[in-house]
């Protein structure tokens, strides 16, 4: 353990990489010599809010850092480990133990809290590293026929439990091998991926286009999830995600042109096509099936000239959620074209983060005191326009003309780029604040309009139902008709089992206010339960149909979906 | 009949309002005192191609003139017709001939001859006009007990065949009731409607949405295909439509939020949200399913603000085809927005057109001709852009930019205004030319950048393999990964038999040469037979699952789809 060179010594943080073959190595978020630590204005609130003292911070609890024995059965038997060993090969799969736990644990609080108590709940039997998708065809081929449960390990970011083998079987970690590029077409501005590929790998391809892909121009893919790091393409497509700049480049299925899947009943792909009027899609009706249909083998996604240099920030501090909210709706609909980057933080949201910037009491707080923007009251909005540069520059002129009549007073682009730069990395304080027993977590749903300041309330009155807990919401993908709302919740809760309850209730609260059990996390088996409630039964029959139709032995994912 | 007043005598055009429960009355297109004849330069180039004289214009035939007679026998038992009239009221059913003809009948050329030639093929035993959704769930339950064969007319501007019933059983008219505001949401920018809401009171009511929907603003809904005068907002969405306009405001499917289906298996209304992640989405699965998984009894669509006073048109003409699609897909991929109409016409279509309106041989031909934009070469860009006036102008200038970078001349906004008056009247031309036998059809797909110009020559090739036909083509709703391509052909064929024959000669040539077997027509009857070899049998087997599950009995719109 390290002092991270704060001025008192109180919290220490933990910033060792965690040791080999620790349970703490699978929880740990993203790269294990990283660490990003609450600020001191952020630590604050935390003990302000959570009624929390310096004691509470003097004892790490539960870190993980004991050693993942080999000691879970595998309940295959060895004719199907033999026969899964002859299509990939022995170097290909794993029934150790650890490896077991790492490609079946995902990133919800969880998974995280039950891999600190040393737990090894609903593992699967086998990792299996899949070369190509000739080996997939081969194993689900082979696990249909023996009736063994398949899952899918893309980047592992999962916070839906997503990854879970309740039934154990194999899991397929896709990652490994299957993270090619298939081919690049630059005249349709399309690229043709296999979905182990990573965010980084990815982007990093299309923005150096004109050298790695002989390409005339460089490009983006569009998409940067939080956990742009540590996801996968395919990921992104089969749980229906979205990334910060969606409201500009459209949230994942709307980037996915084809896709091909292997499942029990056979393989296809989708033909390429801008649009096709040709019945019902398959393309659509695979996106979001959470490996429940079958396996996504290789996907084709729409690429975007890369235009950094045309980027404009802005930001801007509203005297409500109402006024900020109003912005937000007619730049929407304000037929301008859309900012790439847009977010509306929450009063509470807005208020903490001026904390962890250190700008509370500063001359900015004063001045915006002047204004009438009141802490407890007053809303951040920011965001970024890209394109060609003509288009970027007036959709910032439209957000400034529409921001002001909103009463929103400009900031400049200085809080955007300071949140650009750290976009990725939120995700690592919560390693720092679970080691002392702070619960971070996040539930999120669309919504309309005309429903959002209604289901922003009853939410926020079911996570404060908890006493001392921190209930940061914001907005941060937009639409005509709507938008999202995503509230981070932060309350000091030892048990897992008082967690569970806790999170269902606001989970409830969403479903009862009228928001969509999720606007990007996709369903997993968190969301499950709720899943015929929500869409009614008709509407799950349908889906059902569809799994028992290309899944007749229920081998695909079982559970995931509520299917 | 009645002369059109041209110089000579030949031909003459009927314009006379068709009698009344004639076949003219059914096959005639809109409404039956609106007329357009073909322009003296039309006809100049449709004798010269298609190689007739005036003798070819002396005489009509087959002009449809004969009634009606109610001589159809009906297939429905008393006991199923007692059944369905208990449900819906005796003024609300009909088995009079000419009610089912009318209401089986589409707007395909063989519809078209096959009126013409008296025949009454395929049609439904019963017209019934259900008032509410309650009726058409009452209706479906009685015909799914009863194995009924149920199908739905919304506007009846099918050119596939999907109002054909092959079985017999029940048409259910939509637009006589069904074609109501349900609620309008201003905040939201969403507006419902039954599916039967004709377009045009549609967009009236959506334009004039301060005095008729007490709204703040006026609205439109961006989708104006061809027929949308007499198209249904229920059938753009149940069969993939694309409006004029579509390379803005997006496709049919691009504008649907939510959906209320009524199935044999039961009801169901997908929830309005901007997004959302949990699994695929019925409201997906349900677009373009033609009335095969059930009947849509409400549609809830993105509304726009009505900016008519920004709208900005151009046109260019390009030295080939080719330069005019390299602008096309510079302005498709150039992240500025996009034009909401934009054309392109081949080299043959442009020569039609500069005949069309008389303009060959005239000084701007000369001019062309002195900027290397030869007859027989040359092609017409044409658009219009719309939105915020700053987006539209910029798109505007964008579009200037890229084609003058690829050789294109700017023509100024007249052809492009010039079209834009006529845009829903073309095919009021069709019936003056098939009076004289001449034979108006077209065939559209979508295409990928990469495969256009390939396609196209295939496609024509196949075409023109008919001596003396015109082949038109344009390009008219645009993606950055491609567009689609629009293949009007016209030629003399007296042959019921032998245009099925050539038909299929070019919807194979499509398939074959890579083009998706429709843009936005749909599936219906006519593309039917190929939809196995094209989207494979792994892919329809899905829509089977789909359909056996909602449908088990099988009585929705059979055959439709291929299903």
């Amino acid at each position: 353990m390290k002092n991270n060179g704060q001025d008192n010594d109180i919290p220490q943080w933990l910033e060792t990489a965690p040791k080999k073959n620790s349970f703490r190595s699978i929880l740990k978020w993203g790269d294990p010599k990283a660490f990003k630590n609450p600020s001191k204005g952020f630590l604050k609130v935390i003990k302000q809010e959570l009624n929390l003292t310096d004691n509470d911070f003097t004892t790490m609890e539960n870190i993980g850092d004991q050693r993942v024995e080999d000691s879970s059965p595998v309940y295959l038997s060895g004719a199907n480990l033999a026969g899964l060993e002859k299509i990939v090969g022995k170097e290909n799969l794993s029934i150790a133990t650890y490896d077991r736990l790492k490609y079946t644990k995902g990133k919800a609080m969880e998974d995280i809290m039950s891999l600190r108590l040393g737990q090894m709940k609903d593992i699967c039997d086998l990792v299996v590293h899949p070369r190509h998708k000739k080996d997939v065809k081969a194993i689900v081929s082979f696990c249909h026929d023996q009736k063994i449960p398949v899952h899918v390990y893309g980047g592992g970011s999962s916070v839906t439990f997503g990854l879970d083998c309740p039934r154990g079987g194999v899991t397929l970690a896709l990652s490994t091998h299957m993270n090619k590029l298939v081919s690049f077409n630059e005249t349709n501005q399309t690229i043709t991926v296999e979905p182990g590929m990573m965010g980084p790998v990815y982007e990093d391809l299309l923005n150096n286009a004109i050298e790695k892909l002989s390409a005339k121009k460089a490009y983006t893919g569009g998409h940067f999830p939080q956990s742009f790091e540590f996801s996968s393409v395919g990921g992104w497509v089969v749980t229906l995600g979205s990334g910060q700049a969606s409201s500009l480049y459209g949230d994942a299925a709307d980037l996915v042109i084809s896709q091909e899947y292997v499942t029990p009943k056979g393989s296809f792909k989708t033909i390429e096509y801008p649009a096709t009027a040709t019945g019902p899609k398959l393309n659509d009706i695979m996106k979001g099936s959470e490996g429940c249909f079958g396996v996504l083998v290789s996907v084709t996604m729409k690429v975007f000239e890369y235009l950094p240099d045309n980027a404009r920030q802005f930001s801007f501090i509203f005297p409500s959620f109402e006024s900020a909210v109003d912005a937000g709706r007619e730049i929407s609909q304000g037929r301008f074209g859309m900012p790439a980057i847009f977010r509306i933080s929450d009063a509470e949201e807005t208020d903490v983060a001026m904390q962890m910037y250190g700008l509370e009491g500063g001359i900015l707080d004063k001045f915006m005191g002047m204004k009438g923007m009141k802490k407890g009251r007053r809303c951040l909005m920011m965001g970024q326009s890209e394109g060609e540069k003509t288009f970027a520059v007036n959709v910032l002129r439209q957000v400034k003309k529409i921001c002001r009549k909103n009463k929103g007073f400009f900031l400049t682009g200085y809080p955007m780029r300071k949140w650009y730069k750290g976009r990725f990395s939120d995700p690592y304080m919560r390693d720092a604040l679970n080691d002392y027993g702070i619960l971070i977590d996040t539930l999120e749903c669309s919504v309309t309009w005309e429903n959002l300041h209604s289901l922003h309330k009853t939410v926020r009155r079911v996570v404060k139902a908890n006493p001392h807990t921190i209930c940061m919401t914001h907005a941060s993908h937009f639409y005509a008709q709507g938008t999202n709302l995503y509230f981070i919740f932060i309350t000091k809760m030892p048990e897992l089992a008082e967690f569970k309850t806790y999170q269902q209730s606001i989970i409830d609260g969403i479903e009862a206010a009228g928001g969509s059990l999720s606007h990007h996390h996709g369903v997993g088996r968190m969301m499950a339960p709720w899943m015929e409630r929500h869409l009614g039964c008709e509407q799950m029959d349908v889906l059902r149909a569809i799994k028992t139709h290309l899944d007749p032995n229920g081998i695909m994912n079982p559970g995931g979906l509520g299917l």
